[in-house]
């Protein structure tokens, strides 16, 4: 234990050092001959020239007859000039112009006697009608220059001029290893402590994506004699190489030993977050690149490091960045030293572009796939406030996000399930769902960052749902509450119920370890409201303040024997197999803001609502009652629709 | 002969009704499972859920000690708590929480006393600096919706979540089928009337570019049992059938019948240009395209009517088209009846976008190549005056275009090789050139369409080059003459000189066949000068009006014999192995508008005539003496640099 990370460079400053280390040491791509039909996006490596004319013989433009000039001049609407047999050829487009013709008359203007001569009515000019020889490419002319990508035209002009293979710029392998002895080939039933393996797959796809070819290595346990050996044979078999975990600081990792041995080190820590233990490193002119463990971690150091080396070596520039200004839902703090990536998820709310930053957990990776942008923090800057106005560095295409249905707030899986039915009817339109409870979909909504909110808030004093909060929160209306459905809320328990927990009050008993939803969601304050009516000390109650952000997460914690007991809904508990002791039923329901209603996908996702689709679906869950879901439900004060 | 279309159907009602047609006969995608780890790029067939959760146990998030919470309870700076080694277990980030313990506590925070006691200053939180199970992924969520396209992080996610292989549409397998008893596999030495099949190959890279299978089947002589049997044989392999060619009306057209036969036919004749002869046909849901030969006709008839399908199939939303606004150089005229779809180059010149109409044959292949966007002339616009705002969609990315130095005017082989030379020392600049004869390249500058433009005109009473036309066309100034090369010029004839032409007014002579180049190019002003001096009657030369654009086309018709004598450059009389008579060194130059002289990339152009590899090269070609080439020609009047 104990860092020495031996330096804290600018990301800008050792890309550029990296590359030149590594120029001077002869990096440059390696070429390779390929037939011309396989080339297809593949970079040429010279100017490629035409061998032969194409067309590479006088060629008839027409259906028609091939002719010589001089034997129609002089023929006019008056004066037609009959030819003999043996004055014309019958020919097709594309036939070759025979010997002693030099022009080509139309179909359309000439008329069959029946006696085997023609009459035309007007002279044909010298090569009229002729594609001459090299209309289109001419021998000897440069097809394409050098580092060109090639398109499926340019394989046509380069087989028409005779070309049938040319040299196009290898792509280079990066061979990658993954290394720690906890990790394990992907399966689907790992032991405690086991880290499936899957930086070697995402890696792979995303070199694969930037043109180069990828080779996963096998798993290399935390000896430093094995992964030297590995790094070595990977050094020799491949153009690059990515030297996976092992790169900071922890009691087994000997990356920075490995490369130091079989190379050079240029710089071992950069000022970025994620990405800090990356290693800089190379054999001679082939980089060795120390990457850490953490997926997030990864994807940055190889985006930000590895990518430029293969922009570099295909000649091809790089697919260009695409930005957008977008407003920040929350505020972003960044340190000073280092330059930060901070993942965001997008939507168009009315014409703002709404950017809200997603788990900073390096080892999520779901939040990598969910991201639409990287907010890219500069070293220097300690953040940004919310509602400021940021540029991102886009994911996802602006259109869609601009086709987006932004949901934020209590979660429930309907929600996943309407999102998948709304795109496959209409697959141009998208979902996305942030899960922060009814309290913080509410506010969502009142910022203006969402197109519609999941909602189940009890009224202590009435018990009725939501119409409470709505006039709190909304006074002066400008949304509406959609009913969407039913759900069964209760206790669940470990299968089989070892503990006998039977009535609400249980959850304090002595020994019950509680696991609880974080404050502000509908099924909290539904607890605490259950803990007053039970007077029970909240205090008291082992594990109180856990807090999950989901009901499967909160299924997920008792499955797995580390809690006892929580609240939640009946289809997280038949999801994870656990019993389910119901407490009361709930109303859920969304809020959509008047100024997202009309617009088609939102009315797209109440036409879901309203299917019988969605009903089947919804009922076979379990657990939740359905009647008139979609429908708006009138709120005294409010506009009417 | 004879035509028998039966329909002039509008594209956009012929691709909604052939979509329907197929639908209705069951057109749909098919699935298949694959390896998570192969699924980049594809998409989903259906939703994914987790199997299990990530992480799957709960995980240390630091490297420190594992404690029980409760036992340091009460630990502050003043009253420390001394933990026993039972009390606590050392553990490195990722490892799981033992049994009974319930929090962690990060190296930093810990002494250790030496004799296997640590000292801990601050009590630990029940579940701090742990990871939860199902912090990233809970079982039974879904990770990614139905038809959505994997991305690199997913398959992380999906490994993470358990999930191991999944449902992704299959990509469709387009069939091509290239018939005609003219076609003959690639090769490099045709005969007359050989026509290479090169579609097959266009089409195959087109397909696969946009997600598709492709399989080219045999080439096919014009017998419609033949024809009939393998397109029956392609619609029981494949997806979707491509029958190339046979579509119009020729005298071995049998594709409509074959189809019919088959299947059936929705229409024959499509109101688009190139393209009217297409074939909407299926053989249940298997849609059978008759597409034209002509390969400009056959690439937009399957961008237009395949494109669409192969989208549905797949399911992904298609990348948005791009468009751009530009100015059209030169009128484009269009039929009422039809939509057309024209190529043009593009570039940036100051802040304007030009669209320059390239060539119109469908014949063109080259011209595919080269096209920056197509200009889509809708039905029933009769087309566009030069100047005219027109909207293009884009086949280059504006940063391309953006980057390009766009050069027009007098043909010389050397641009070609600059271009090659600019982009090799900067692969983000591009050269594009266009062959309109040096007059035209005048032209262009002044209407601003272009960077520079190559120039040999001879004043004919003083016997210089360039300088009175530059004062003629640019009374102003605003532009510069750059020095570039010296050209041979001179007679290019048959190698051997079968003819015996020896001086210039051999070209007169009965029986030579001259070719010429277009009016307005520096040749021809030359060739029209020396037929002066010479007394020659330019009227009595046979093929004086037989013109080309190039200097090597004039060499390919005389290689081929259809002319016997052409006057030309000696690089390229060398290029095609002629014989060659000297006639005069004239100066080739370029002009350099004043606007255009302080982009960057203009200046590397000048970098690159300046530069001794230029030397070495254009000394190499033959026929060119080289001075100070980049050099600024001072012009009485005109502004200095």
């Amino acid at each position: 234990m104990g860092f020495e990370y031996l330096t804290n460079i600018p990301l800008v400053k050792a890309r550029e050092d990296y590359l030149k280390l590594l120029e001077d040491h002869g990096f440059a791509p390696k070429t390779e001959p390929i037939p011309v039909w396989d080339a297809c996006g593949r970079v040429t490596a010279h100017a490629v020239y035409a061998h032969i004319c194409a067309p590479h013989y006088a060629a008839s433009a027409m259906d028609g007859v091939a002719v010589n000039a001089k034997d129609t001049f002089g023929a006019t609407e008056t004066t037609p000039i009959t030819l003999n047999p043996d004055q014309y050829i019958v020919l097709d487009t594309g036939d070759p112009i025979p010997e002693n013709c030099d022009a080509v008359i139309m179909v359309e203007d000439i008329v069959k006697n029946g006696d085997g001569t023609i009459t035309i009515h007007a002279a044909a000019a010298p090569w009229q009608h002729i594609r001459q020889i090299g209309e289109d490419i001419c021998a000897g002319e440069m097809i394409l220059p050098s580092h060109m990508t090639v398109s499926p035209s340019a394989i046509g002009a380069m087989i028409a001029g005779g070309v049938l293979e040319i040299e196009v710029i290898r792509k280079p392998v990066v061979g990658i290893i993954p290394t720690g002895d906890e990790i394990i080939p992907p399966c689907t039933d790992p032991k405690p402590g086991d880290i499936l393996e899957f930086n070697g797959s995402i890696f792979s796809a995303m070199v694969r994506q930037w043109g180069a070819e990828a080779v996963v290595f096998p798993i290399v346990p935390d000896k430093f004699d094995r992964i030297k050996a590995m790094v070595a044979k990977a050094a020799e078999e491949c153009d690059m190489v990515i030297l996976n975990a092992g790169s900071s600081a922890g009691r087994e990792d000997f990356s920075v030993k490995v490369i130091r041995e079989l190379g050079e080190v240029l710089y071992h820590g950069i000022a970025m977050k994620p990405g800090k233990p990356a290693i800089l490193g190379c054999q001679g002119a082939k980089p060795i690149l120390g990457v850490p463990g953490y997926p997030v971690s990864g994807i940055i150091v190889i985006e930000q490091l590895l990518k430029p080396l293969i922009d570099h070596w295909l000649k091809a520039p790089a697919a260009p960045r695409q930005y957008a200004k977008a407003t920040l839902t929350r505020p972003v703090v960044s340190g000073l030293k280092y330059e930060e990536f901070v993942r965001v998820r997008m939507g168009y709310v009315g014409d703002k572009l709404m950017a809200s930053p997603l788990s900073r957990g390096s080892g999520v990776v779901s939040s990598f796939m969910k991201a639409d942008g990287i907010l890219e923090v500069p070293q220097g800057l300690e953040g940004y406030e919310a509602g400021a106005e940021v540029t991102v560095r886009l994911l996802s295409p602006v259109e869609k996000l601009e086709n987006t249905v932004v949901v934020i707030g209590s979660h429930d899986p309907l929600l996943d399930e309407v999102g998948d039915m709304l795109h496959v009817a209409n697959n141009g339109v998208y979902m996305s769902s942030s899960h922060v409870g009814s309290m913080g979909g509410i506010m969502a909504i009142r910022r203006g960052e969402a197109h519609a909110a999941g909602c189940h808030l009890l009224n202590t004093e009435d018990g009725v749902y939501n119409l409470a909060f709505m006039k709190k929160y909304f006074p002066k209306g400008g949304v509406k509450l959609i009913r969407c459905v039913g759900r069964q809320q209760g206790m669940m328990v470990a299968k089989g119920n070892p503990l006998h927990i039977e009535k609400f009050s249980d959850i304090a008993r002595e020994g019950i370890r509680y696991v609880n939803r974080q404050k502000g969601s509908g099924t909290r304050i539904l607890t605490d409201y259950l803990c007053k009516q039970n007077d029970l000390d909240t205090a008291a109650i082992y594990g109180y303040d856990r807090e999950e952000l989901t009901h499967t997460s909160v299924a997920a914690q008792i499955v797995s024997g580390s809690a006892d007991v929580g609240m939640g809904i009946y289809s997280a508990a038949k999801l994870y197999d656990l019993d389910f002791i119901p407490v009361c039923i709930e109303q859920y329901d969304l809020i959509i803001p008047n100024h997202a209603w009309d617009s088609p996908m939102v009315q797209q996702l109440i036409d879901t609502l309203k299917s019988e689709e969605f009903k089947e679906k919804i009922l076979a869950l379990g657990g939740y009652t359905v009647e008139n879901p979609g429908e708006v439900i009138p709120i005294d004060g409010y506009e009417t629709i």
